[in-house]
C-alpha cells in the first residue's frame, strides 16, 4: 500500500478529517509502523492525491487530517480485452492491469475459456473492487477502471467492437504472428488477449476482420499473468 | 502445458521412447485428454524441442516416441537480479523470469528484505526446480536458468557484480528515476529490481556507482510481480 486510498463516507462531516478502521488501521500500524504526526501518501477514490497528517492511531482508529490537491496519474490510453480468465489469475489479474494504468478492461469469452469461470463469485462487483483497490493503492492512483463482463464473442465482435476500437490502434496478443507488438505507440491502443490455449482460429480472423493485427511477444507462449504486463509495457 | 519436459531418466534404454506417469501423464490424458497417435510438443531438458507421438497412454503411463531437432527458442540476453520477494512472490516470479527467456537470476539481500524470507524452503534447489519447470514447459523452453543466491548486499556489489556486468548494459529499476527504461536494447542487458517497498538511498547509490543507470516504468509504482514482465518487455 503506497497510498491510502479515502472514500467519501471515511470524511467526518464536512471536515477534511478522515477516520479510518479495519484494513487501513491495520496496515498503517502495522506494516508501516506509524504515528501521530506522521505523513502518508493518500488519495481520493475517482479524484485527488495528497499526504495525510495522523491525527490519532490507536487500536481502534485513524484519524488524519487531508490536503489532497493534487492530480492522479495520467490514465495509461490502452482498453484491455481479455478473454475470461479462471478466478485465481483473473483476481490478479484485475489487480496488475489497475497497477498498470489502464482504465478500461472488458472481459470477453472465447471458445477455449470454460463456462464455469463465468459463474465465479469473483466476478462480482464486490470482489473486483477488491483487486481494483489493492491496485490503486499500490500505484498510488485513484481511478477506478470500468470493468465491462461481455459474454458472448460473436455479437460483442460485430456490434460493440467496431465502435470501442474507433480512434485506437488495435492488436491481439498472438504467439503465431509475425510482427512484434511495436514499442512507444504514440496513440491511444486496444489491447486484446486470449485464454491460457488462446484465441481458436475462428476468433482471430473475427478480430483480424475487425481491424485488429496481430502481434507476437518474443518467441515464447507466456501465461495471461506474464503477458498483460508485458504487453502494457510496450505503451507505458 | 505447452511442452512436455524430458529428462534422460525418462528415455527407456538407449532408445528414442520415453515412459511417463505422475503429472506429465495426467496432463496430458486429463487435461490436453490426448490418445495413441496424438503428437505433442516436446522438448529434452538442456536440449533440443520436437514431437512425441504417442504410443501408449492409460491409466499407468504415457509411452511418447521422440524426435527433437530443433534448437529450443533464443536465450533473452538479461540477468535478473532481484531483492529475495517473500516465499508467495518468489514462486511466481521465478516462473515468469523463466517463461521470459532469462537466463540468469542473482536473488540478492537488500535492507528491506525481510530477514525470514532467506530461511524460506521455496528457496530449496528442488522447489525452484518446480517453478522452472512450469516455465520451461509454459515458454517451449528446455534450458533451464541458473538462479544465484547472495545474501550479502555489500560484498555482492564491491566484489562479484563489476564482473558480472560487464559487457553488459546495467539497469536499475527505480520509480524515482527521471529516464524511462529504454526500449528494444540491441546489447545484452542487467536489470536490478528492488523489494516491494524499494532499495534504500545507500543500496541506490551503490549500484549506481558500481554503473548502474536508474530507469522508470511509468508513473506508478509497480509490484515486484507485475514489474519484472513489464521491465522484460522492452528487451525482447
Amino acid at each position: 500500500m503506497n497510498l491510502v486510498l479515502l472514500f467519501q463516507e471515511d470524511f467526518i462531516g464536512d471536515s477534511n478529517l478522515v477516520r479510518l478502521k479495519g484494513h487501513r488501521l491495520a496496515h498503517v500500524r502495522d506494516v508501516l509502523r506509524a504515528s501521530a504526526g506522521d505523513r502518508l501518501c493518500v488519495g481520493i477514490a475517482g479524484g485527488n492525491v495528497g499526504e495525510g497528517t495522523i491525527k490519532l492511531l490507536d487500536d481502534d482508529a485513524l484519524e488524519m487530517e487531508i490536503k489532497a490537491d493534487s492530480h492522479p496519474p495520467h490514465p495509461l490510453p490502452v482498453t484491455v480485452i481479455l478473454a475470461l480468465p479462471r478466478p485465481k489469475v483473473l483476481r490478479r489479474v484485475i489487480a496488475s492491469i489497475t497497477i498498470m494504468g489502464v482504465k478500461s478492461i472488458i472481459l470477453i469469452n472465447a471458445y477455449r475459456v470454460e463456462k464455469s469461470y463465468w459463474k465465479s463469485p469473483f466476478l462480482e462487483k464486490a470482489e473486483m473492487e477488491k483487486q481494483i483497490i489493492l491496485g490503486l493503492e499500490q500505484a498510488r492512483d485513484t481511478i477506478f477502471p470500468e470493468i465491462m463482463l461481455r459474454p458472448l464473442f460473436k455479437p460483442f465482435v460485430d456490434d460493440e467492437l467496431p465502435g470501442i476500437i474507433k480512434g485506437s490502434l488495435p492488436f491481439v496478443a498472438h504467439p503465431a504472428a509475425i510482427e512484434a507488438c511495436p514499442f512507444d505507440v504514440k496513440q491511444p491502443v486496444t489491447i486484446a488477449v486470449g485464454p491460457e490455449a488462446g484465441f481458436i482460429p475462428y476468433e482471430i480472423e473475427k478480430l483480424i476482420g475487425c481491424g485488429f493485427k496481430p502481434v507476437r511477444m518474443g518467441d515464447r507462449i507466456l501465461t495471461v499473468e506474464t503477458a498483460i504486463p508485458a504487453l502494457l509495457s510496450r505503451f507505458l
